[in-house]
């Protein structure tokens, strides 16, 4: 069984997309009810969490008053069998998520996480969208989609890569059945003037999170530089991998503080 | 310069008792007005983030009507010049986060990532809170917080262990001058009943995300081995440790997808 997920909602032309296109696989849709965009690992323990039914044209799925790891945690936990889930599949989001910044405050690649650090494999897919304030469509995605499926039913032959728990997928803004895909590192971002500040009527100041994001490709290898040049981004991630407990170097680092106590 | 933030709101104890520790040093308070726990890297993009200022006994902070996260990037971008932060400091969190569930769901522990991930070394400050519905007031954070100011002030004139960006420090239930430190992996937890299902007066299904948690302790020398044994956890992190794109071996198996294009 796969779970499939987003945080742009459950009506979200990219969650649309990649619905129909697993159709063939045995999936169950569990979305949140609206946007949840850069809402990160947030999780719900202040207030109960509401479901409803959204019927599609080709599928049902669920909705859940709540954020994408909400999702993954009361399907998991509640909704299906854990052992029967085999990999949670998010996106397609609305947008890329190419740096560590946008990785980690991302509520699709977080649902996709939520996945991973209980153990069960998992994909964030991500899509540049074009500069227009025009409405979305399914169509848009379509593309991507197909290509989603051709990415999960490798993984579901060939398996993940040895440690690796996770891919963090990233399509460019055209996409055809011969792009090209590059395993790649993500991007290092630069922010300028990333926060506005201002002045309310009463002389109050408040803050705008936005401004001008500048991303610095790495030569052509990394995340920014792969979707510039209209291939597909893989970043194969090992989330257990950032704990450096075992480093002897880094234990050594500690003596003082450990063993100089009276 | 060093900011102190977290996740429990610039009220809470658990601050309060940092703040005043860390007197000596260049702090500047920069929290959530209000609770902010398991929001994870949320970011608020959609509204602007108001800002007041709290004057505590020792020392003046600056609420934001934000996420920790919030927090980080307005200090770092617009409230004081990133050149001149020298470190995050984010807690005490009233509750411990030993488990990479809390360690990616925390407020507290996301506003330290927001550091570590644009190259700022952080620290994560979280304690064992007792089991009780009395209000916890800053005296009970006191012992703590005064070790936090000896991991500062080693941190400050040791440096960071080689590759590490991050330490997640977890406070026993008691803490006092003579308590042993130890470092850790974190706990591997395990959730029953994780997710509780219920029906509204109307029939339709809610959740409440919370039931028993579980945590298995792995011999004695994970997080919660360590913090039950009444010492204190230092769990070292390597924030961009998680990519593999370097990996030979996870490269190589991507070789079909990415070769056998036409």
């Amino acid at each position: 069984m796969i779970i499939v997920t987003n945080d742009d909602g459950v009506h979200s032309p990219g969650i649309i997309a990649l619905a129909k296109s697993l159709s063939e696989f045995n999936i169950k849709v569990v979305a949140p009810k609206g946007a949840q965009s850069s809402t990160g690992m947030s999780i719900t323990f202040h207030r109960p969490i509401t479901m409803s039914r959204v019927s599609k044209n080709n599928y049902d799925a669920i909705a859940l008053a709540g954020t994408p790891a909400d999702c993954v945690f009361v399907s998991i936990h509640k909704l299906f069998k854990r052992k029967k889930v085999d990999m949670i599949v998010s996106g397609i989001n609305l947008g890329e998520n190419i740096s560590m910044q946008s990785f980690f405050s991302s509520g699709t690649v977080s649902a996709a996480m939520s996945g991973s650090i209980i153990g069960i494999k998992s994909v964030a897919f991500s899509k540049v969208i074009p500069n227009t304030t025009e409405l979305l469509t399914e169509r848009e995605f379509r593309p991507a989609a197909e290509w989603a499926k051709r990415i999960v039913s490798f993984l579901l032959s060939e398996g993940f890569p040895p440690g690796v728990d996770l891919l963090n997928v990233n399509f460019p803004l055209k996409v055809t059945k011969s792009t090209k895909v590059q395993v790649t590192l993500m991007a290092k971002e630069e922010f300028e003037d990333y926060v506005v500040g201002r002045t309310d009527p009463r002389g109050n100041r408040y803050f705008w999170l936005a401004g001008d994001k500048i991303e610095a490709a790495e030569e052509g290898t990394d995340a920014y530089a792969t979707l510039a040049e209209g291939k597909i981004s893989i970043t194969p991630i090992s989330i257990s991998s950032i704990q450096r407990e075992s480093d002897r170097k880094v234990q050594d680092h500690f003596d003082k503080l450990v063993n100089t106590q009276d």
